[in-house]
Formats: C-alpha cells, structure tokens, sequence
C-alpha cells in the first residue's frame, strides 16, 4: 500500500499513522516531497483496514499495490484453470458453444431447438426456467417444470445443462437438475447467492454485472472461490453505457485484460450484449478472435413467438452459419 | 403502442401484423410514409407481447407509449403518499433524517452514535447489522447481535430504526427487530427478495441501483407494490459515471423527475453518494432544495476507528451543522 | 510521484529505472515488498515524461501524488478567484445569474426576453450568435447580426452579454461585442481555441465538456491560464451518463469538489443539463444550496416558436418565480 | 414523425397542433387512447422544427421515425462507399493498415518507424505533426517541420500520409502535405473544422468521439459530407466508460451497427481504446473478426524514450506479429 498524505498534514498527524503502521507489522519507508508525503507500506499489511486510514483527516489517499482477489488472480495461480463438464473442456483452447433458448416455454419447444443447436454443434444447452424479469407483469419462467424439461432435454441429446438460479431458496432444486449454474448479471454482487455457490460443488458460469468493473467481477469470483468452489466460469455480456443503439456496450477488451488479471475461464454471451439477431454472428466472431473461451448464444425456431428475447435469438439457419464462422475464426486463432 | 416498420417490410408484412394486433383486441392506427410505416396501437393493449413485436424482422422499433409501471405511477395515482413511522411522515412535506453508523460495532459504539444523532434531531436510527461487501474479506456485520443492539438502541432513545436486508433467508428476522426494511442498491434488482418485500407489511427503503435508470427503480418498486406492499420509500444514493472524483455521481435531478413520474417518497443518501466526508453538508442541502423527502447520513463519532466507510461518516459536531443548514433550507422551500 | 513495479521486474531492471530517475534530479526511496516494488519519487519530477515510464514493461502502474493543474489548483493559490465584470462580482459570496434566450433570433425576441429577465434581476444577459447544432441542418444562429443585437439589447438594459465564440476564426469579431465569452462543452479540449482565450483578455465562461473529468475541465481552464488570461469561470452542466430522463445528469457534487481542488468560480446551467423546463427551477435551488456561483438560465417568452432548445426555456413568470426561490436559499447559505 | 400527447392535453390542444402540422404540409393520423393521443405524421415533414413541438406543454414525448442523418445514411445510398487512395482501396473488403508513431520526433525516429511498418505491410504512415495534449506542459508536436518529415517519409516509402488537423487555422497547411486528413475524437463536433472538411477534397478519416453515440457520429459525417466532401472514413477509437482498467471502452459492437446504418467505410484504432500495448494485438483481429474496413495502430521501436504514447505503442517485432494474425483472420472473413 502507499499512503499520501494531504499537504497540510502536521509532522504529528505523519509520524502517528507511521507508528500506527509499524504497530500493525508493516514496515514503512517515507518519502518527504515539498508539499506531499508518500508512505509505502511493504511487509504484512493484512492487519491495516483501509477504511481507517481513508478516513484520517490527514490522508489524501490510499493507493492499493496488490488487487484485491488473491484466488481469481492469477499472480499466484500462473497457469490457466480449465473447467471440466461433460466431458467438455471450457478454458482449454477449443471455444465452448452453449446455446438455446431464453426460456423453457414448453417440451416442443425446447426439443425442437436443442436438436437443432446440437446438430450445428453445440456442446452446452442453455435455457431459463427460473426468469429475472424487469416486470413484475412480464413471464417469469416455468420454475421446476422447466428444469425437468432441461432434463429430458439433456436425456435426448446428450447435452449437459446450463440454467439460472436467481436466489438461495431455490438453489438446491436447480442444482440438482443443472450441470452448470449461472449466477444472472443482476445477482453478481448478490453476496449470500454467491456464498451459496461458493458452498456448492456445481460449476459457476458468473455473469458480469451491468456496471460491474473488471475488478468487481472478479471479487465475486473470489466470494465464490473462498468458500471452497474453484469452478468459477466468467461471463462478458455487455456493459451499461450512454450508446442506446445496442442494448448494451460489449466490452470485449475484458478478454484479454481478465486473460492477463486471473486464471479463470471467460465466455461471452453476444446475444445479451446486444439486444439484436443481426448483431450477434459478428460480435461472436469477434469474441472467438479476442481468446474468448466460448460463448453463448440465445437461439429460438420462431423468434416471433418467443415469450422473451426473440429479437436477440438466431433462427437455427442463422445459428449453423455462426458456428461455421466461428470454427473458421478458431482455426487460425 | 406504435410499431415502425422498416422500410423494406413489405405490404403483406404489413398487413399480417396488423391483423395479428386486431385479433389481440387493439384499435390500429396506420400512418404510411413514403418510407416508413407508422402503425398507432390504443385500447387495450395488455394482450401484446412486446418482446414478439420487436423479433418481428420487419418491425424496426416499438416505442412504448405508457410508462411500464402502473401502481407507482403518478398517471393513476396523483396524489403523494405519505408512508408513517414511529408518528414520523415520510413525504408529508417535512424532511426527514436518517442517521446513524455505517456497520453496528458494538454496545458502546453504537449507544454513543444513537444518543448523539438523537440529541441533533435525527428521527430515525441507522446502522447495518447485515452488510454486504465487496470483498469477502472484509467485516460482514455484527448479524442478529447487531440487530438486538439495534432494538436495545431503539428503546434507549426512542428512534426508530432502519436497516438492511440482504437476502430471502435472512429476512424475517431482520424483519422482526426493525421499523424501516432497506434493501439496498445491488439488490434492486433481486426479484425474489422484491417479491418477499412484498408480502411483508414493513415499510421498504428502496435504493437505486449503481446503474439502475430511473425508470428501472420504479419498476423494482412496482414488483414490491404489486404484491401487496405499498409502503415504499425510494433512495437516491448517487449512480455509476466515469468520473472518479467522488465514488458514485449524486443524480440530483432524478428527485423532480420522480416527483413527475411517481407518488412514492424519496429521499438522498450523500454519504454513499459521494464516499467523502467533506462533500456530504453541501449535498444535503442541495438535496432538500431539489425537493426530497428526507436523508440517509452516516455518522461515527470515531470515523478514524470505524469498521467500515470512515471517510464518509461525519462526526457529531460536523452533523449537528448539517442539521442547522438542512433546517434553514428547508424553511424557505 | 510513485512507480509500482511489476512482480515480475528483475532486479536489474529496478535498478535501472532507478538510475534513470536520479540522473533526471529526483530523490528515489525504495519500498521492496515480496511482490510488488514501490518506488516514492520526490523533489524535482519536472524531467520526467510519465509516458515514458509508462512504456517501460516492467512498470505496473506510474501514480501522480500533485494534481497536473497548477495555476487552476488551490494548492499555491488558496484565496478564491473573483471575476469582475460590469460591475458584477462571480465568486464573491452572491450568486450571479446568467439569464436570455438559448439563440438570438430577431431584435424584437431578443429585446422582450431582455427587458424581461433585467426587470427579475437577472444580471447578465445571455443570447447565441454562432451556434453548434449537431446538426448541419438546424438553425445556425445570426451570426454577426446576432451580436449586433446583443449589443444593442445591452445599451437598453445595461446588463453585460455573455456569449458563445465556437472557434478561432471567428474569435475576434465576438470577443469585440462581448463582456464574457463562453467556450461550449464540446469545445472544452479545443486546445487551439483555449490557447486563443488565454490570449486574449476577455473572460471566460468554460463549460464542463459532454464526457469530461473534472480534472480535464481544471486543465482545460489551465490551458487558458498558461497564456496568461487568469479570469476563468468554470461551468457545470451535465454530463453524459445511460439515464435518458433527463439530457444530461447535472453532477452537483462537482461544485463542492472544485471549490476544494481550484480557487477558480463556478457556476451551473440547469437548462442544458435537463433539457426540460420544469426541472430547472428545482435544480437552480439545489445549484445555490450546494454553493454554486451563479447560474445561467434559458429564458423564452415563446418557447413554442423558440427556434431551439424551446423544451428547456423558462417563460419570463416562470423565470420570476425560480428569482425568488434563489433569493430565498441563499438568503439562508 | 410521432407525437405522443400527454395524458392532461385538453381537445384544444390536440386540435390546434394537428391544424399547425397540416398547415406545415404533413398528412396527420390520429389514434386516441384512453389516456394518451397518438399523432402520427407522414409526407414532408421539414418544414417541422422539432424543438417548437417538444416545447409545447400538452406534448409527452416526440419521436423521430426517419434517421437524421441523410448523406451519409443507408436508406438512399444502399451500396457500400469506397475511399481510394494513393492505390489502397478503404471499404473494398480488404482491411487496410496504418500504422507509425504516435508523434513524429524526429527524422531518424521517423524514418525507422515507417521502414519497419512498410515492411511488414502496412499501407499507409501515420505520426502526429499537431498534437491535441490534455495538458499545455505536454510535448505538442513538432508542428510544420513535422509536417515535412512525413512527406520525407513517404517519399522514401510510398506509403501515403495520415496525420491529424486541428483546427481550420493550420488546415491548409495540413491539407497540403497529407493524403487523408484526420479529425481527432475531440474535435468531432467542432461543427467549424467539420465544416472546412466539408469543403475540402482531401479524405476525412473522422473519429468518433469520448462520449459520442453512433448517430452523433453520423451526424458529424453529415456535417461534412452536407459540405461537398463524400470521402469520409470513420474510425472507432474506444469510448469513455466507468471501467478503468482500459483507457477507454472499445465499442465493437458500433462496427456491425454503422455497417447497417450507412455505406461510409470504418476503421478501428485499438491502440487509443486500450492505452495498453498488450491489448493491441487481440482487439485488432476482434476488429477485422466484426468486420472492419481496416485497423490504426501505434508503433514506436523505443516506446520506453517515446514523447507520448508509449505504453500503447507496438515494437516493430510485435507489429509483425499483429499483422500476420490479421491476415490470418482476414482470410476466413
């Protein structure tokens, strides 16, 4: 840590955080200029709580050296973490394709597109059975009755599941139907939900929160991760911005940046990030080329009956194109 | 409604979409340019599923022409409602001040605040007892001994209190020590705890989310009204931007624009807003000129000491100030 | 100054830059952690082209401890700035309010809107002559003849004319018919016309661009103080977030926050801020509770046949009452 | 056009908008609701101006159906633009590549860099000769003699020039020794230097600005484009965000949108977007991937002793290395 003190800051004011600092084990090296006074901190700084010292009156700021994840970091974790389901290797170089409808809207339904999407090559097969809804008014999923058909699903195409849990109450049953649990963009910093996920033995697919920084994102992994669970999957779905074109802003520099930052395997859903069918073959192409590890992608056989989303599903022509594309871009990546 | 077709849509695009919104029971209204077809929907418009509209591939946008919510709007609502605690009027014109510390710490700590706020003119009591961090490394709260402090401060100084709830599982306790129910800004979102609120019969404090738009917090109060609960008070705690100076940007003009749009209170919570100290009095008063209903403060008599958020917290003497400015203000508005 | 090295850094390339900050005249204390290296660099850092440490790659993070701004900084000028013109003290305890029509549209528009907002007390008289529209097709204002009428218009009242100059070409020929010229959000980092006003000996009226720190509005005030014009006033109004209720978000923390970082005045404009009329008068109270200078307010006696920004213009009782509202909070500030 | 009328608008009211809309020369379609009226306009609508309308009180909202961008706009131009120059076609489906320093230095600095990036291929040189600095401390660029290296450069390689013009003083100058002109991201709504463009026949290369939405970005186009000069290149270049771990946010969704929106050619500039040398290299073939006309990048042989930029900028080593993946990509697009 680094410690700036505010110009007006009295030689008393300094040498008392200084003593404060040394008390708690630190070793502290001071570096007088003409108007501020740096303070670095080296040796065991587990103890300081950085609120304290953010609140002296005679500190103009905290600077933090180290990030503040240690288990999603990949400082002490150098090598890459591969998650194994199914048989399927997310984070070991060959994208992973996760691929389905919003939501489970009925047994025809859903059959028709995970053949479809397991045809065209799809290796994961999404949909929503618990749905977060901005409107109280709008579907809210078929519950259980969707997840059992998740399950038939996976049955008659072989496809592991991965499906939505949106709270503690209904963790258990999901889990117990899933082979994935994704944690949605409004639960990232759901904290208890996240400590829930942490006790369990289930892969986590966490989705980046609307406005959640790269580093937040990353702390939620480690909420996970420090409660025992190392199978944390990312999930980049588009930012909130002041561009209204797109639902969202997908931020695909977070690829390389998270590549570089943790150890953790890193998808992209193109579909949410942008709210529009004709989006969503570039931007997945483009998320292959970055070094994403997979995607996901929302695809329906009547998008104008869909009982949500439809304007951001791919027709099951549009997604066998996506997947040639995608194979392409990936073979000279 | 009105639905713009594309350019390109055809005649029997058209017509097929007209058809389909007159056997859902709407009047259609069509205004065709020369490149754009204009189709105006009114009556009743309950049956539409907007989210089939939009994947129609010749519709180009549906621009909605009622707000999406109902019961916390002011269309079918016109008059303020008033939400009454503790013989305390949230809304009625006088405002209304919140104070207290970040974290319950302890006996001691706590009593001192409480006593302190009290003796300034606070009316109700705040301190976390469940606090949800961003690390997992940090305090989390006291938990149920936090919530027992609370109550035994309560009856010390007759305020009531105020605290937050973070999860489904937690809440019926919460629930049973406190007067005013938070649910805070990350969990605006969190439909199934919405949905619990809901069905209580505490009053809510709702606070908008980091990047929540106006539109969004009153949807989130929507989904607790309609279920029953109308006693719901709305926070403005400042949103996410780029600008890194304070930690959130306090988004004063979202006061009269609910004032427009909505009936519900709504109060300002500076200190979360600006995460410093020194810009807290100001925005107070700014925040009672702009019109709002009330503040959330933080105060800690030993902000050096705090467990958690001490560069935002005032000490009392610099809240006894504020509540000298706040009571000017509020005297001639 | 502060260097953290990256964990990675070899011994010698610490050395190295080490030696490199010496030999520019710096004092170099050393912080050794177990991963990270901190490097406090003090005394005279004027040599040093952060760019080029930057670019060093065994560098993880360069920290500034002084602000970039020096002349518009607090730091060495810690007494307020006072700018005087016509009479009119901006930054001298009374809030100076700024009031006309968004353009200068004809002699008998201009004459009415004048005598209107002189006879409410307004003290400075505000008109476009040269306007940027986003679009090439809007009105683009009247030009010279607009500033021939603000002219005139301020023979009749007495008040001072503030208006916009958009670039270097035309610069002289508004800055002869006005008292204060005003530089526009989107011309904030026009760095050739901020070395042109810090030529010249007018003030000016700088406005917070669309997107720009406060930091950046500080060093675009200090490219005009570095040519030698020190009679700066900063602007405040809004600035571009994802809420679309409002124009702009109007960040009200940031008065506070400059009045810490610069001895510089500012003042807001509610009326670009919230593009709607009904949400100036509101925001103009809060503007003077949190300690505003001043304020610069549209004023129209026919919004509806205003030829631009008619949604955000007051009509002239309107624009009474918001007087008095003024009157009445800073009576109490 | 579409005019929603609020709730409270009175008969009258409706009556005397839908008189002054005829008596414009619109054809006027109504559909009344229970609660709000729909007023749907087609036929010529310019004679509309919009803020008259949206400053009557009776109206809620009013919604444009047609983009306000024509020239530059898909609708009456469907085929793709083509820029050609000096032999390098900009639009043609092969991605074109500029590349060079950030700032020209010196002879020698730019001689080495321009080899080396002709080298391995790249089709134009770019170096900065006037340099837009947040501060007025900052290096600014060698000006005119910068100018001169540039030609220098391109005489001893036969790549043509791009460099940047800022502000209509030094246009000529700048025109008269480049082959694309290029207006930086906070210029791009200098409407002035825009204008002067317009009435060039030098090519444009126009990046998008800070903060600027994809239709603003258009709009600037139209600005020039309004002018006489067709030869507009766009280039995304990251916009501002709350994330900071990126300089700015790289917007790559805005590639396939501007595809759909206008036939002008886009290029992104990876460099800028990131500020990070590490993030150059991924995001560039991302960028070819979602379909760029071509790619801007920064390349330094000694970024540690660069005057600017240098963290961003490429060694020639790692440029060759950028330039075969893109190939590589750009062959299974």
């Amino acid at each position: 840590m680094v410690i700036i003190m505010k110009p007006s800051a009295t030689k008393e004011a300094r040498e008392k955080i200084i003593k404060k600092m040394e008390s708690l084990g630190c070793q502290v090296h001071v570096s007088q200029g003409e108007s501020y006074c740096i303070v670095g901190l080296v040796g065991d700084t587990r103890k300081i709580n950085p609120s304290q010292i953010e609140a002296n009156v005679h500190v103009d700021r905290l600077i933090h050296v180290h990030h503040p994840f240690k288990l999603a970091g990949r400082l002490f974790h150098p090598e890459d973490t591969i998650v194994e389901v199914g048989g399927h290797k997310i984070g070991g170089g060959t994208p992973v394709i996760i691929a389905g409808p919003c939501a489970v809207e009925s047994e025809e339904q859903l059959m028709t597109i995970a053949q479809a999407v397991k045809k065209e090559g799809a290796h994961f097969l999404r949909g929503g059975a618990f749905k977060p809804r901005t409107s109280p008014y709008s579907f809210q999923g078929l519950g259980e009755e969707g997840l059992k058909l998740l399950k038939k699903a996976k049955e008659a195409t072989g496809m592991p599941i991965v499906t939505e849990v949106m709270c503690q109450e209904t963790f258990d049953i999901v889990a117990k139907y899933t082979d994935i649990l994704q944690i949605g963009a409004r639960n990232m910093q759901n904290f208890p939900l996240l400590k829930k996920a942490g006790k369990s033995n289930v892969p986590i697919l966490l989705k980046r929160g609307l406005s959640a920084t790269i580093e937040e994102l990353l702390m939620a992994a480690e909420y996970i991760m420090s409660e025992g669970n190392s199978q944390v999957i990312l999930c980049e779905r588009g930012i909130r911005t002041y561009e209204t074109y797109t639902r969202n802003t997908l931020d695909l520099s977070a690829i390389p940046v998270i590549k570089e930052l943790s150890h953790l395997p890193i998808i992209v859903d193109p579909s949410h990030a942008t709210g529009k069918w004709s989006m969503v073959e570039p931007l997945s192409k483009a998320s292959i080329a970055v070094g994403a590890d997979g995607l996901m992608i929302e695809v329906h056989h009547q998008p104008e009956l869909a009982a949500s989303d439809g304007a951001q599903s791919l027709k099951p022509e549009k997604f066998a194109r996506l997947m040639e594309s995608v194979r392409k871009i990936s073979s000279v990546c």
